[in-house]
């Protein structure tokens, strides 16, 4: 069960977008395993890609798609990730968009594929595409929750989050949903997300929001700092509203942008609380760094270390695992005296040691709660970073070492 | 049980130096807890220590006592790392070499200090006093085997080696102990080691040496990635054996440098042999980078990436983990197609995927294996490196999460 979320919530259908689900068989039996989003014709596209130099072979393909056009269709499979699949796995992600193209009446390129499932194996691309009559013939504005359900591989949840806000007078609408559980399976490769609204927005700002947004979230997550080969996050901008365009730089801009990066948010902490294994949800947050570089250095040793992960599970206040954590981060001339290190509200380190006062039993209640802040006063600057993680649990070293066996 | 060491070989005196291991009752009952070893005067030494921030009481003396003069003495007790103690822990620290260097009649300076147990105690120095005259009085150049077994903490066996080579005709002598099962416990803070020779060494070239090493060994194995508050290297040269000084530069200084070395990677790969819940030991060795620097980095993204641990775990020869760890490390330009993979003799990826002709049973044969390489080709330059680890077991998060409780 996942920390602090158990359903999905009531998704907005986004005009200028509809959605259908359908069983395609890919991999799964008895389930919906993909996913058709159509988007109105004139509406503006942006999407960030993993960074992973061995991508998959959707994740080219949609990258050179999306650098000649922009999309009518989103084509998205679980079950198969076809990644690791060299020259074949293209010809298949190509021949997919194809397939789908012919019957929709666009151009391949049009469309974007997505892929999400087990590494190395190469996708049916006869079944995926016996299925795309039923997908566009059950295309509606409704089917939010059905994809999100279908996108679905090892997670025990579908994720989705929906918002509305008033945008110069126009009522804008946001819908979200995303897959991946903690990002810890780059065989069941991982994250995928799709944000769509009808809020109109220029291509060069819709862009520079995603990767704000993501900045402030997608990569602002970790469970065991391992980033799958499918990773992608797209955000749709139909225009349907009839709001005025949104440009950098406009008043407008930064509400929507803080609008984009709350759903991002949401769903990037939705996977950290599906993560396999995860009996807590872990805030590192760090303050008073030099810049954001050297916060999120910290952050991250923090969140990565096996050791403080391990204790989080025991629900064990062993700040001698943050501290050490913290000295090995690699900050240059840290003045170990200034930094404060607290446990929600409860400071444990001050001074180079434990605190003065500190009890053992105030650690104890703050580490017994699901929910926890690590919070880390560097006491040299004003920059600040926050990152969100798991812990490490016996249940997620026997899902990774149990899961093709 | 430690894979592939089950007991302390005998280990050869060092002519110049005698050693002492002790009960002092700082932690454990029933036990040897203290040593102490005597350094001939006109010795020369060389230490390398942790760079973690937050280091301890006794690694910030050690390093002041060093800088002003070539010890007498080394005094080491296990139980209590004296480490996240503060001011306190700084008196203590002193307190103890004080009380050696009395009872001893030299400097307090002539004592280097050094701690390993649990964090955040203060240490009974009250305890460590009163077993200093037994300490002393039983010194003996025989005393390695039991400084090895007295300096343990969570280690499951003591862990040493001895050598003699010659160099320029003269028979010489290296011996060392280590402690740390795995660097994996700050709060057990964690590696030490202690290498002796009768070889007559150049202060400078010592210390050269040394760092060369340590670089090559105790910096090349991870278990977690946590480094230890309290980890020290220490090189002690005698010159008993009556050879003519060694120098940078020498003849010499190459084969007494590889010696030392290869000493250093010994104790370092025990430490991952023996490594808290370790059912592998696993190099990993990445060649064809185009400097050490990046070799470096896919060799500790692969030994650090949970997923490929767990797999190795469960002798799952889950090729797209290792891929996709290789993947993310963070190489510029990285040709995907250049890159191989194999296990042990066995290519499971190349050209972008899974390699032709890859068999499952071919790398299910290699994971059962308890020693198992991972060789990296990266097909892009002439460097290369290696470095040691372990798996990531169910019993790892088991020793770690109930530790304390």
């Amino acid at each position: 069960m996942p920390i602090g979320y158990s359903q999905l919530p009531e998704l907005s259908p986004v005009a200028g977008l509809r959605l259908a689900a359908v069983a395609a068989g890919i991999r799964y039996r008895d389930r919906d395993d993909l996913v058709v989003i159509e988007i109105e014709s004139g509406s503006r596209c942006a999407a960030v890609f993993t960074r992973n130099a061995f991508c998959a072979a959707p994740v080219t393909v949609a990258r050179e798609h999306l650098e000649e056009t922009m999309p009518r269709y989103l084509l998205i499979n679980s079950g198969n990730a076809n990644a690791g699949t060299g020259a074949g796995g293209l010809d298949d992600a190509r021949r997919s968009c194809r397939e789908l193209a012919e019957l929709a009446g666009c151009q391949p390129r049009q469309v974007l594929p997505f892929s999400t499932g087990v590494i190395g194996q190469r996708l049916a691309v006869d079944r995926l595409a016996a299925a795309l009559p039923t997908a566009l013939s059950a295309l509606e504005p409704q089917g939010w929750a059905a994809a999100a359900n279908a996108i679905k591989t090892t997670d025990t949840v579908a994720k989705g989050v929906s918002t509305t806000l008033d945008i110069g007078g126009y009522t804008v609408t946001l819908t979200g949903i995303a897959k991946g559980a903690g990002m810890i399976r780059p065989d069941m490769a991982t994250m995928l997300a799709y944000i769509g609204t009808d809020a109109c927005v220029d291509s060069a700002a819709l862009r520079r929001c995603l990767n704000t947004a993501v900045e402030r979230s997608f990569n602002r997550i970790t469970v065991d700092g391992d980033t799958s080969t499918n990773d992608a996050c797209v955000l749709v901008a139909t225009g349907a509203s009839g709001m005025p365009e949104i440009r950098e730089g406009d008043e407008c801009y930064t509400a929507f942008c803080e609008a984009v990066t709350q759903i991002c948010e949401r769903l990037a902490q939705l996977i950290v609380r599906d993560a396999e294994g995860a009996t807590k949800f872990i805030t590192v947050r760090v303050s008073g760094g030099r810049d954001s570089e050297e916060c999120l250095q910290v952050a991250y040793t923090v969140a990565h270390s096996p050791l403080v992960k391990t204790a989080l599970f025991a629900s064990d206040p062993n700040w001698g695992r943050i501290l050490a954590a913290v000295g090995r981060a690699g900050l240059s001339d840290l003045d170990v005296d200034a930094v404060q290190i607290y446990l929600d509200d409860v400071c444990i380190v001050r001074d180079g040691g434990v605190a003065d006062g500190y009890r053992e039993a105030d650690g104890q209640r703050v580490m017994d709660a699901e929910e926890i802040l690590i919070d880390i006063r560097l006491g040299r600057g004003a920059a600040g970073e926050t990152v969100w993680t798991s812990d490490l649990s016996l249940e997620y070293v026997r899902i990774n070492a149990e899961y093709r066996t």
